[in-house]
């Protein structure tokens, strides 16, 4: 099945100011669109959102790599909607698949981030927190591997 | 005289994505180049960046109102400067003003900027400090009224 | 009444990347917030998408002069509201008002955007064609001057 | 060798507005900076700016795929150079190595970008021409594998 419903998915329209003078997305808006995504993951699925990561719980989980393919160009008005998967949960790194689909279903584009949790002051790798990992397996049970 | 050589200016080239599908400059990227420019004025000729201003001082400067008027549309690849004026010096209050022009002097857009001192953690208005405002009517005294 | 159902408004939360180091908005981002505004008042109340208006009506809606008063200053993960008002319908011209609210009601930032209309491929004012401008009668009438 | 001096780069510095409530760069502004030494590479080196390769060449170069790995983190004031190197050059098909130093050479993100060029206005893929593969491949003569 190309989407279940159980994915988490964020909506958004392509705006004119994402759209370059060919008239389709430019590339780095993609990778806002990806980041805008992962924050709300963070907020809805994990439970905690980036600022109590960071002051709250004094921790961070900076982006270490990403990548991403573009397939179809985006361009202004299209409704779509960014999944995020969870392919990979290590003890201090985490490492997620972003879906972008317009309402048919269609791919445009496809990243993949891995981020790593570290400890405030002195931003070492620390273990990803026992009650977010909970939420993030929860998560894999319910969407699957796909 | 359109453009003085004493007034602080910063360069930059109009990118392809600072602009829109109608091929001319997205409007909201007029205030990044006004407020780049603001925070080069800062760094440069105030001689305090805004990050020793915030953590190093515990003040702020944030922008209380920002107006622009588009004169001409900037398009990508033209080189342009952002020039920086003192308009205003108060006890707790500045007022810029930004002039976008290209190298033959033809200005594109104006902005004006007004920021106010504030002193971290309560924000209240906080007087400008001596050293800075030194700073600020020695730029005023050399570039004039204009 | 501090805002009606009737006014057109825009929802978002307020992203960790519309944020800078100090932890609250970046000045630009307000612009930004309310362009994208303005852009869907254009698609859903006036009825014409920013693409149809250049590329299928040949026309352009510039903005010429843009002013924002920053009230109170936007944290990450808010949510919030860019409600759009019309202040003044002109032959070729248009005034709108933006005022950002948290869901409590509270004003964020309120900023005033004057738009001409203009003819491709020679950019010269032209008036407002009578549908949208019947759509926008309408929406004022509907919303009142407040 | 760090860096020779023959390696195209573009210089800046991060903004504030670059940099997110965590005080360093914003994950998705790597690949504005990515791209934008990318455009520079295209008008300088290649000889073609976006604008005239879209509406004068007929052609187009949309980026397929981009990763980068981050490696240390930016923070505002930091004055950078994002180097640009061709790592491939096939028929119709680029690939890009970009690296951000610091003014010690020190690395701070190193991204890949795979670009096609394309035909207007079907968008099928269309060999580099001639005058833009000899100027490439003279750059890579200069700059080395490095």
């Amino acid at each position: 099945l190309a989407k279940a419903g159980d994915i988490f998915a964020v909506k958004r329209i392509v705006s004119w100011g994402d759209c370059d003078p060919a008239g389709i997305i430019y590339t780095p808006r993609a990778f806002d669109f990806a980041t805008e995504a992962l924050e709300a993951f963070w907020r809805d699925v994990i439970g905690v959102n980036w600022m109590d990561l960071n002051w709250v719980r004094h921790m961070g989980a900076p982006t270490v790599r990403a990548e991403c393919d573009f397939i179809k160009a985006l361009k202004p008005d299209m409704a779509i909607e960014i999944e995020v998967r969870v392919l990979k949960l290590g003890s201090a790194s985490l490492t997620f698949g972003l879906t972008c689909r317009d309402v048919a279903g269609d791919a445009y584009f496809k990243a993949t981030y891995v981020a790593c949790t570290i400890a405030r002051p002195d931003f070492k790798a620390t273990p990803i927190p026992p009650d977010m990992r909970a939420r993030i397996e929860a998560y894999r049970a319910v969407c699957g591997d796909n």
